[in-house]
């Protein structure tokens, strides 16, 4: 899609919004500094932000040899936002204010075999309820509900295309979710939500391009490019993961051979670890958390058959993230979600030194790799920065709004 | 680098003025339509192509209803532009009028050791020279030289970086031809200047994201994203030649193993005719042009061979193509570049088919893989609108004015 007037006027306003966050209190003539905005524009901006209650103003500056300045600051209580992270075994849910702290925090597991649509919208609607009571806020105070689910999303239709550890094949989440919640509901992806928090509120803030790197049981990489989340003709840009590494190599879930993922995601970890020591202690059976738990424990001690593993990863990997610095020249790489933050510095330091062997030296030179600055779980940040982006009005570009129209009657069966 | 107002304008400017050209004569109600921008914008835009003699009035024609809309068209003679393609054995110019039809040609061979940069840009020189007299102009007529150096280079500072053929490191290329040439002049490279073409006046018009592949004796992928050229933090973006493919695979001249580049550009193919049939007559050592050549002409008459190395050659491209499609979910991949135009057809045939096996469902199903439409050399015509670009004022974005001031003195420099 091409960028139309409508989608910049949405840009700039998220950019404004964005630098007010990561800065209150602030002038508009900062702001402009800040965004490269003009003052005119940023004023236009800040008076739209005032307006929906989401900044206030608190006070005045003095400016040398001018008039004092207006200041402008976030204004937290002026609504509330949830983000919804569906993953493999576990719904979790955060409520936030609109300075994006986490306000309230719920979690339902869920069995293996428990994973039919009805029972994870179930398990979400009830999440959803126990925030909200705890942060005891009315529920018009909501602004919307951010929800991620891994795989392949249709956000315009609400429509889980294709989730394959829940088997799932075009799911109409957001119309089930509608029938217990009463909010304005938005759809995604883990690694788009990585990214957009990334965006907002870590490591690729103020970058033009960057690209967020999402190292779980899938992979892939959400990509921040001109200032704005890098979504594709039809919302899938990102599947790094499905990257052929190894012409010929290990079979993948997609159907192709020697994909990023089968090396570095945490099956492929496990996988590697057993090749190398089939009766390693380390190797927790069926559980991928407990697995790279223990791997990184065995790293800090010296373990060689560990830092092995975690070399060999890191070989793969840098392979991989060389191939999109030299396509993509980001200035900043981070490295997201929690099988990075598990191995954490170990596995850095290894991706660093490969990828100086991959990549070409003028692209390299212009690249930072990082983890991620972000505590807590990302996905649920970014899920409800969705919701946030929403309430600023979706961008016509790759989206139209993702907003549900509320059903009538639905109000009271969203516990509370 | 974020977008900033200033870019925002500037690449509305060539949104008009492409549409403009696309669709002369236009009126300002069309260009909004076609464009997404308000009317006010498009009129303000309008007024300033006016005033810098690039558009003209033409007449008006009824609208339903309404008062009769004024008519604008490209005005061709509104000024020149020339477009310089050095390749790694002639360098070949061709001068432009404002609609961007080719209107004068001049070509120089350089053998194989007449490659040092001084040497170059009197070949570069003497080739403008002969073109504006050819189309008879007058030098100030020339709103900008636009010239492609293959390799990595430095276009805010004209510095061609890294340029393997010619063994360049850090030529001032620009400094250097501003001793010849009055003209505002302009550097990229032939990956970007592709691009640039499809974007302007190609597969790639209209569509917000696209993928140049630039098959040739290098290998790449120009980016159109946003609908825009992605350039990168350091303006190297699209490097994907050295996108690893096979681990520990084919050793390239970057330094690192398995690069597309290595299977998939013209020395690759030549590699694997030798390897399958190591006494072929279609081979002629040394000549690449002559042996894609002979085997675009022997998979025309069947031969199986030729049918084998343009099967496998388009094996590893769909393979680094599917990896494209899945991380950039693009409405378009065009192939261009020499090696595409000379296997043209079969060897599409085969990357769609081969494609289809790799790619992920949902971004595959919204992507077209196309040969370039673009008639003539698309690194000329590329060259030509980086300088049509530049008169229409250079975006902040990664870029600042490639524009050299005109040193004193140096008019008469210039052969005409
Ligand atoms: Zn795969
Ligand atoms: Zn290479």
């Amino acid at each position: 899609m091409k960028r139309t007037s409508r989608d910049i006027r949405t840009a700039n306003r998220y950019e404004v919004l964005r630098q007010i966050i990561a800065a209150s209190p602030t002038s508009r003539q900062e702001l402009a500094a800040a965004t490269g905005l003009s003052l005119a524009t940023v004023a236009t901006l800040v008076g739209e932000l005032l307006g929906l209650g989401m900044i206030t103003e608190v006070g005045f500056e003095d400016s040398a040899g001018g008039r004092p300045r207006g200041l402008v600051a976030v204004n937290p209580s002026g609504g509330a936002l949830i983000g919804v992270d569906i993953a493999e075994t576990y719904v979790h849910v955060e409520l936030f204010d609109l300075a994006l702290n986490a306000v309230a925090r719920a979690e339902e597991d869920m069995r293996p075999g428990e994973s039919r649509p009805e029972q994870v919208v179930g398990h979400v609607a009830a999440a959803v309820g126990a925030v909200i009571a705890q942060a005891g806020i009315e529920e018009a105070r909501v602004l919307g509900v951010g929800v991620s689910v891994p795989g392949q999303v249709d956000r315009d239709n609400g429509v889980a295309e294709y989730a394959p550890n829940f088997d799932w094949r075009d799911v109409p989440l957001l119309d089930l979710l509608a029938e217990h919640l009463a909010h304005p509901l938005y759809l995604d992806n883990p690694l788009r939500a990585c990214a957009v928090a990334e965006l907002w509120f870590g490591a690729a803030r103020g970058r033009g391009d960057a690209v967020v790197v999402n190292l779980g049981t899938g992979v892939g990489a959400g990509l921040v490019l001109g200032g704005g989340l890098h979504r594709g003709v039809s919302n899938s840009a990102g599947e790094w993961g499905h990257t052929t590494l190894v012409l010929d190599g290990r079979l993948c879930h997609c159907g192709n051979r020697g994909c990023v993922e089968t090396y570095v995601g945490a099956p492929g970890i496990m996988r590697r670890l057993r090749e190398l020591s089939p009766g390693s202690a380390l190797l927790h059976p069926g559980d991928q958390t407990a697995t790279v738990g223990a791997l990184a424990r065995a790293v800090a001690a010296h373990d060689p058959v560990a830092v092995e593993v975690v070399r060999d990863t890191a070989r793969y990997l840098a392979a991989g993230i060389a191939d999109l610095i030299n396509l993509l020249n980001p200035e900043v790489i981070v490295l997201s979600s929690w099988v990075a933050a598990t191995l954490g510095e170990p596995l850095l330091a290894e991706v660093r030194e490969a990828v100086a062997r991959h990549a070409l030296r003028r692209p390299l030179a212009a690249t930072e790799i990082v983890l991620s600055p972000i505590a807590g779980d990302p996905v649920s940040l970014g899920a409800a920065t969705f919701a946030l982006e929403g309430a600023l009005g979706s961008p016509r570009r790759g989206a139209g709004s993702a907003r549900r129209p509320v059903p009538a009657g639905s109000r009271g069966a969203a516990p509370s």
